[in-house]
């Protein structure tokens, strides 16, 4: 490798040894033994896993820890979960919890899917009349289904496969544009390196058949394949989770109103994230919290099902509330739609170590199953943020959960914690109070 | 504690020890040993820092890893980086470093901060003429200013604050509903409790100031606080990243092309995100694996950069690309406009062992510097998804990547790794392929 004068541009990184990666990483900082001690420090024990991680990704030198809990008493269409999650920021698991332990006594979550489609487009650019595409379309058809059988022999043999072929017009938005949209079943996994698979077969199908093809002539026969890709998008793979109980119910979740009271508050919530953009995307965030939370821990891509479900949450032309309410009859109904495309077989479900141990904590469930789970995991931490919000306000539950973060900022000893937490059970908490807290505790005058 | 019969349901959970919820989790698997030992095995050998890491979140009993890796050689206005990436998913980090060493040759990515501004709401109730609130407008302010003085006055001392208050009338959308919008400067931090801890103190404020003001009468006196939060969308926190050369410069991207073919293709590619939504999903996720990655990598909270990002997607009202390009007299030029709400002090910036040395690795940038540094990083992954998709697919690529994940999985032995590594640079990678490789290599007919 060689690096430049400043020493921080470097050719062949990616052909040096995980050790000389990690020392000339160190080297860039000040403090290069602790660094490097720092980095070493969370590596796994076991070599073997610790290769293992290193292998899903590149340039790896550590691994991040992120703190991996469990939010029990999850009752979901009848059957009683511990969820695993993993998230960095505080109160959401706790949050989790608690509703789930309060709608435990009402009956729980109950889920269900309303559908599992997940597509893919080769986009290709093409001059001519869209009939002469669409009267061709049932004889591409046939190539396509013939020449991806040996991709999607073994989907097709657990249930899935290629379930619809189109051919698209969009020249109206854009010069020449047009696609061939597939849609996917693909059972318990997310399916992506399947979908790509499928979709570069199909490419390089099109762009043999059209040349050749006797219907075309002139320009016709021309045929630019942009890009073959699946979609990140999937509103066709959707599920719904909801809970509902009598609004006297709920009484015990603020003290100082009446369930009533309460409801209509919390209802006022919603039509606010339903109507306010502004407050929308904040609504949506607590509602990820949960559903990331349990992806990560079960091995799947928090990044899809962020893009696909604020996509869905603007599909209406303005970015809205994900989750709805209704008080009818004195019933309170709230239910939360979304789109997950997940899965619990292949990428990392099975080769991470402790994302096969959140899989079998949930019972081994398949996708269908875990998209219920994440769906109702994600009720119940938007439930339990406009809870706090539309009563004591989420800053007492936020800086109390974020006390201990303060504290040990601060270098608290054992002692010192105990009498903060103490001290702030009824005191604002803020970085500032902490810290003359401490300082008072530390010289009392 | 106590639980019910099948074990699942468990009642003061929150309250046991660390390790007693461990060994109760491990009980509720069949292999309970082996998951104990799993779980265990993640925990961090310092037992203070495995205190840390437990008091982010509760409910905690082990560490989610999450591959750890650099990108070296990014130049962002001539200044070199070395940048820290967490992320699960192959390719992630290489086509981040790849683009970056590209780009690194015609003068790296230009960045440059559009605005800084996050805001958050007291949302309310209120029935009356708004002219009577907006008339009341300047002495509130006032006391706002006066009141959320104590909990803004570091803020201010580093140069942030409450830069502004207005009252929006939003009764069109919903009956009464109304707000306190207010505007904030956070500085270096994401500012999230800062910004929560003065809207709560605005809304005690209001709750006491309308009873009592002499301007107001009958129901006018009366205003029902919903909730009063931060808003995650800050489409006036923005950063631009861009990158330009000649067209004849990205000759070495596709051998197969000319360099004016492959612009053609990348332009159209960026198009089709524009006007496709199934499209856009898919390429702005491209762009957030790179934020992401950073984000986390420095101690930031995604799900908050992710809602506020796609929120800003839909803007316009139809869900489109954050990324644009522009081909004129022979310059390629490509660029990505994004809100960044994120912090270089506070939350777990400084708390996170591995984030404090993402931040030292990055020359402890402030919030500015990050924004530009993490969005230059979504620009590097997005050019390289889109790179790869329309030369060679992105299958061969992401695939190579994940030959190693089914090796492992398929227990290659380190020989087999090498064959299989060599055998696959020709041949397609899959799931089926590589167990058939495999099979032939260990039985040959």
């Amino acid at each position: 490798m060689t690096t430049n004068t400043n020493g921080k541009l470097v050719s062949g990184f990616s052909k040096m040894s995980k050790i000389d990666k990690l020392n000339w990483v160190a080297q860039q900082l000040t403090d290069s033994e602790g660094a490097l001690e720092d980095l070493k420090d969370f590596w796994h024990p076991k070599e073997e896993i610790q290769k293992l991680l290193d292998e899903f990704s590149e340039n790896t030198i550590s691994n991040f820890a992120v703190p991996f809990g469990v939010a029990p008493n999850f009752i979901i269409n009848g059957k009683p979960y511990v969820v695993p999650m993993v998230i960095e920021e505080s109160s959401v698991i706790a949050a989790a919890s608690n509703a789930a332990k309060f709608w435990s006594k009402y009956g729980g979550f109950k889920t269900e899917i309303i559908s599992t489609i997940k597509s893919g487009n080769v986009h290709f650019m093409w001059d001519g009349p869209f009939e002469k595409l669409q009267a061709i379309q049932p004889e591409l058809e046939e190539l396509i289904l013939d020449a991806t059988a040996p991709i999607t022999a073994n989907m097709r043999a657990r249930g899935g496969g290629i379930t619809a072929i189109e051919i698209l017009d969009h020249t109206q938005e854009l010069k020449n544009y047009h696609k061939i949209r597939v849609e996917f079943e693909t059972v318990d996994s997310m399916g992506a390196n399947f979908i790509n698979s499928c979709l570069e077969e199909i490419a390089s199908i099109l762009r043999d058949f059209i040349p050749q093809h006797p219907s075309f002539e002139g320009k016709e026969k021309e045929v630019k394949v942009i890009m073959s890709i699946l979609s990140n998008y999937t509103p066709d793979c959707l599920v719904k989770a909801s809970v509902s109980c009598q609004v006297s119910e709920l009484a015990e979740l603020d003290k100082d109103h009446s369930p009533e009271e309460f409801a209509w508050k919390f209802e006022q919530a919603v039509r606010i994230a339903q109507v306010d953009t502004y407050r929308a995307t904040t609504h949506n965030k607590g509602i990820f919290n949960g559903i990331d939370a349990v992806a990560i821990a079960t091995g799947n891509d928090f990044r899809a099902i962020e893009a696909c479900g604020h996509t869905f949450a603007s599909r209406n032309g303005k970015y809205t509330s994900l989750s709805d309410v209704s008080i009818e009859n004195g019933v309170f109904t709230y239910w939360l739609t979304i789109p997950l495309a997940i899965g619990t077989v292949g990428g990392l479900t099975a080769l991470h170590p402790l994302a096969k141990r959140s899989l079998e904590l949930l019972g081994n469930p398949g996708a269908k199953e875990l998209m219920q789970i994440v769906a109702a995991v994600g009720l119940a931490n938007n439930f339990g943020a406009l809870k706090s919000l539309v009563t004591k306000g989420i800053q007492i539950g936020h800086m109390k959960m974020h006390l201990m973060n303060i504290l040990n900022q601060l270098e608290a000893s054992e002692t010192e914690k105990a009498e903060a937490v103490h001290y702030f059970t009824h005191h604002k908490v803020s970085f500032n109070s902490v810290s003359q807290f401490l300082q008072n505790l530390r010289n009392p005058s």
